[in-house]
């Protein structure tokens, strides 16, 4: 392996598809599987890159989009690259800024060529083609860069109509990822092609079996998380991953709740993305091994035990779920800073424990106990439209 | 000097009346003449007590107002105490709340029993007495407490019947320090008066010397900041430190700006609270040793400098204004919470610098050419409102 590019796979589990790996870049290394929290401006909402390091955070997305938009890759470009921006050494991730311009609705206008659109912010024209979208990616220099794509950000439906639409956005997708790829200068960033295909198993499959033919350094699913259930998910994943190289990453974009990145890795997945962790933290909501909590509910008001008792993180170390409330309940810009800390720091131990359990080959019975102690209620929407911001 | 309670004098100058001392608590020391940033729901704005630390800040003042409606004083006593509740291991001072009634105005009614106000968020009655007050802050157990005064927070002014509305509510204030010192259960804390007298240099004075004469552990100056330039708020203060005892602490509510703070030093004061580092690094104002700069200004877009060239902060260590200033406009809140802390330790290294020239026999020239190089630009307003939250 390249040491500075380049996956190994370090440990397989024998009762199900999960795996370790070890993904090297010019920032380090980083262990899969993993999960990236994202920032969106060149920012974790509200948190300091040294605390994400002191966390154990090994990697971040950062949204093509917006940084383009402001304060624009050229500025980035200026100023050490992303990383050098936003004082990260690590790895990052930046997206293709597909998934936001899509979502722009009626102020893109989509064609062969590429994606035009405004910024709602302030009317200006801007235009996105597979081209385009390599070259702010190479200013912003991110280790990993992923391809435009085409889809759309709607539920999964499975009509013969529906089906038509998917075919012909994945077939765009797969020819803007060949442009993609034969414009891409920087040889030190993992390129990832994206798996679409929307709500049907052979499209799934078709699409990652001819993206695979392109050939990239790792492979995105796309388009899931808009309010499919758990076993949609999992065929529609499976089909996606049936053609991919088992000796290559790969990486389910914008999901999601910690349930769903334990059945993904169970799959076979190796990286993540999502804002799940800052969003729900904003808004007062914290992971524990037992299921998340709303702290504003009040019976956390005389509560003086940490978020998570099992939890290493600084804040479970010195906060009670009474103060974080009170914070809370006061509009102090402390507690949302302090519970989307705790939430990162949950996923990062939930994703050791899983690379854990998957190298001492017992990940299906730590996926059992896990399942069985940890309540998934719903206190919050998992939906994909959450990684637009 | 008890090891738990005390002040000693270190060093005076011998052009001025700056002196630098060290004061000593149960939660450790304060090296004077100290800033202590304000955490008004029992956190500074944004801020990490851990970061606080790192940046060399020595005490924190507490709001008895604000926490004592939300959450409530037996809340945060069950929880350790503020300190214990916001996990902030050294030195704390507790407001007495009668700044903010006070400035309820329509909401507030006073008599010389005390202050019957409502909360304005909910409307509820509350009831503040120069005794509940001390009951109040006992419960909250910071180290420093105040007595409950009556001023009213408007602009100076000298007239005649002013000065018999200003006699009556100073009259009143020391009525009130008389039954607050009384009722005081707690011996490890320490008792301070406060001295009134509005625009009035002999009232001040007459105030200082009838509150020395009732005995506290140190003197607060209160109602200063509301306006007044800088001539007129030295000859108050002097008034006031005047017959004030040379071996207790002074302290100088709310205020203020760097160059008010450097100018009360060099009258002989001891400690400060204010709210304006971090009220204008969440408005994107960053203090510098040249003055203050507003980040949101376009000539910082392209700027990779920090903030301060000459600090030796977390912030400036790591970060460009350049990135600083994308945060701000982005709406990130990384962005308020960075120059914030920027701000904080620049006020620590500020008083850091006036210890070390005072010790060295040297603070009136440490002061000219500090006057020389930092320029007070007005980029945000002084006024002691500031405090109210």
């Amino acid at each position: 392996m390249d040491t500075l590019k380049g996956f190994q796979v370090v440990a397989e589990d024998h009762a199900s598809a999960a795996r370790t790996g070890l993904i090297q870049t010019p920032h380090g290394e980083v262990r899969t599987p993993a999960f990236f929290p994202v920032g969106t401006h060149g920012a974790v909402r509200g948190i300091d890159p040294a605390e994400l390091e002191s966390v154990g955070v090994s990697g971040l997305l950062g949204n093509t989009y917006h940084l383009h938009l402001r304060p624009g890759e050229a500025l980035i470009q200026k100023h050490g690259g992303l990383h050098g921006f936003m004082a990260w050494s690590h790895p990052i991730l930046t997206d293709s800024g597909g998934y936001q311009v899509h979502s722009l609705d009626h102020l893109c206008e989509r064609s062969e060529d590429g994606v035009r659109f405004r910024d709602p912010s302030d009317g200006s024209q801007h235009f996105l083609s597979p081209e385009r979208c390599i070259e702010i990616q190479e200013a912003l220099g991110a280790d990993f860069i992923v391809i435009l794509d085409e889809f759309e950000p709607i539920p999964l439906d499975r009509t013969q109509a529906d089906a038509a639409r998917v075919r012909k956005m994945m077939e765009r997708t797969l020819r803007w990822a060949e442009r993609a790829k034969s414009s891409c200068k920087r040889k030190d960033q993992q390129l990832f092609g994206i798996v679409q295909g929307g709500g049907f198993e052979d499209l799934r499959e078709e699409s990652a079996e001819r993206t695979r033919a392109l050939g990239f350094d790792g492979y995105a699913i796309g388009g899931l998380g808009v309010g499919e259930d758990t076993n949609a998910r999992a065929l529609l994943v499976s089909a996606a991953l049936r053609p991919l190289p088992l000796d290559q990453p790969r990486y389910l974009m914008g999901i999601g709740h910690p349930e769903d990145v334990v059945e993904a890795v169970n799959l076979g997945v190796d990286l993540f993305d999502c804002v799940i962790p800052t969003r729900h933290g904003r808004h007062g909501v914290a992971f524990t091994n037992t299921g998340p909590i709303q702290l504003r509910n009040a019976r956390f008001r005389i509560d003086d035990s940490p978020l998570d008792p099992a939890c290493t993180c600084p804040v479970c170390a010195r906060f009670s779920r009474a103060y974080l409330r009170h914070l809370l309940a006061a509009r102090e810009m402390l507690g949302p800073r302090l519970v989307s800390l705790h939430n990162i720091a949950f996923y990062m131990q939930l994703m050791t424990a899983m690379r854990d359990a998957i190298g001492r080959g017992e990940f299906s019975s730590w996926r059992d106990n896990w399942r069985r102690s940890y309540e998934p209620k719903s206190v919050g929407s998992s939906d994909a439209t959450d990684s637009a911001a």
